[in-house]
């Protein structure tokens, strides 16, 4: 069960954070682009093959610190079919690693349309009659609510059946998101909290061992203040927690997504990891070919940040 | 500009309608499915190749007849890579075809990523200093509104740059879509006014010549009372009309979302095209065989249906 993995891995490893995998090429450094460029050419084949040795390279340095990646599904649909090969092999070089991949796509649709995303990221795909394929198949994958339930049911079913877990955005870390999930419904709620009572009653059929739901939330960094709404009412929910450094958020805001346990929380870092190299703190002590250590050091960081931040919280 | 091509296209051929391209393998034909699959082998490749050939006979039986085609990226993305590969040959044979493109994906999320989305798809992706490619390059995407302005924004601005489409879902055709686009808000509109008044708002910069914006939004079928209401508050928006068909919206549900000049709406429907050589209405008349006859037929048919739905509630 997803939810049980992921709470041992960050038992194990004593972390609550994940890496995600965002990679734009201007992140890759000079010696990898030039080497893939002179390679394959300055086109979609050779960005494509700088980035996958940049995600090796940063998964050889943080995998045994790390409990997941997060690989953000649109850094590599941008990229085309070769970006999407780089996405599936990123994927399976981390599991390969030990680690838990949560793919950052946001998907959402219509019930009969979300079966085929779910297949494509959870499930199995239908080949012929008796013959069905995994294809994609991350750990978990991130969700958009906006169609209600029948657009969840189906990630939901291969929660179930197959072990994987799903993180429903409920307030996102942008400065717009209050465009809609702040909105104010005649009750006096927020839409935000709407959503997330119906992501919590979700999640009470896909319960682990720790008592958490491997269906969970997103909430930002960015909003502490509705974090510790959300806490409240995501009772069962990990909360997946985006915005935490290049975005602003600070370990003391990510901390009210923590219950008292110092579970119930896993906190993603993406560009400060990935581009830790080019960063005031690191970048005397690191050079740009030794980024991936920069990268390491940063991960590290982040951990004992979030780790103090946590449990001066809970104190 | 997107919008101008569309209502020309719509204009020249006389057809409001969009021919969805969702192919389940089960849509597909034993003859096709078999050759492939022998040739290929009874996996995601052989299934690939098959769903590619049959939407290429779809697209030959209606492409003169038709504006647009509408693929549904979830049914690709199922099938992996070589499903991806088989999305992107399809929107490109189309495009030769004379066809517009108009991926559905559905795809949302915080500004900088969904730039990458919107390079993937309308605009272009940077490979180095001074090179840019296109990518998948379609004409129009539907997206999420649910995180606000942020996620659509880069979309508005390769909508302007490149001269492509959107589609901003707003009241969706399942049945779980009132648990949170109806939620009443303290003013007492529903959440789907409340996204309808931003859309309207965001077209205002990538008006054409026809007064129709490139910013448009998803209305089903399925909810003509609402269109009633969306078709007043999105006075520049063209609205996208799926639920026509197999999910049970009529001609004359959809004829609320016209407006009374005859334009301002184009009606999707994937099954019953697709499958109407299945249907009671074709089964006889058309062996499996000539399957592709069949949905020219329903094209025909569904085109009729909704010209005098219009044009009679227009009167």
């Amino acid at each position: 069960m997803f939810i049980d993995t992921l709470i041992d891995k960050i038992k194990e490893k004593n972390n609550p954070s994940v890496v995600g995998l965002d990679p734009k090429i201007e992140y890759v450094p000079s010696f990898i682009k030039e080497e893939m460029f002179n390679k394959y050419g300055r086109n979609l084949k050779g960005v494509s093959e700088a980035i996958l040795t940049f995600n090796k390279y940063i998964i050889d340095a943080v995998y045994d610190i790390v409990p997941a990646i997060k690989p953000q599904l649109a850094y590599y649909e941008m990229y085309g079919l070769e970006g999407m090969r780089v996405f599936a092999e990123t994927c399976k070089y981390a599991k390969q690693k030990g680690l838990l991949v949560i793919a950052d796509g946001k998907r959402n649709d219509i019930g009969s349309t979300a079966e085929a995303y779910s297949a494509a990221y959870l499930g199995k795909t239908l080949i012929d009659e008796g013959i069905s394929e995994p294809v994609f198949d991350v750990d978990a994958l991130t969700v958009n609510p906006f169609l209600g339930i029948d657009g969840i049911k189906p990630f939901i079913t291969d929660c179930i059946n197959y072990g994987k877990g799903i993180f429903v955005i409920v307030k996102t870390s942008n400065k717009s998101s209050g465009q809609f999930q702040d909105v104010l419904t005649m009750e006096s709620k927020s839409m935000y909290e709407v959503v997330a009572r119906y992501v919590e009653e979700w999640g009470q059929y896909v319960k682990g061992k720790y008592g958490y739901s491997s269906v969970g939330a997103v909430v930002g960094a960015t909003y502490p203040n509705q974090a510790k709404i959300l806490r409240k009412i995501l009772k069962s929910s990990y909360i997946l927690v985006p915005g935490y450094g290049a975005q602003g958020g600070t370990a003391r805001d990510v901390a009210h997504s923590f219950n008292y346990d110092g579970l119930g929380a896993i906190v993603n870092a993406s560009r400060s990891i990935m581009c830790a190299y080019k960063s005031e703190q690191w970048k005397d002590t690191y050079s740009e070919e030794k980024f991936y250590e920069a990268s390491r050091a940063e991960a590290i960081r982040m951990r004992d940040d979030i780790n103090n931040a946590v449990n001066g919280s809970k104190i």
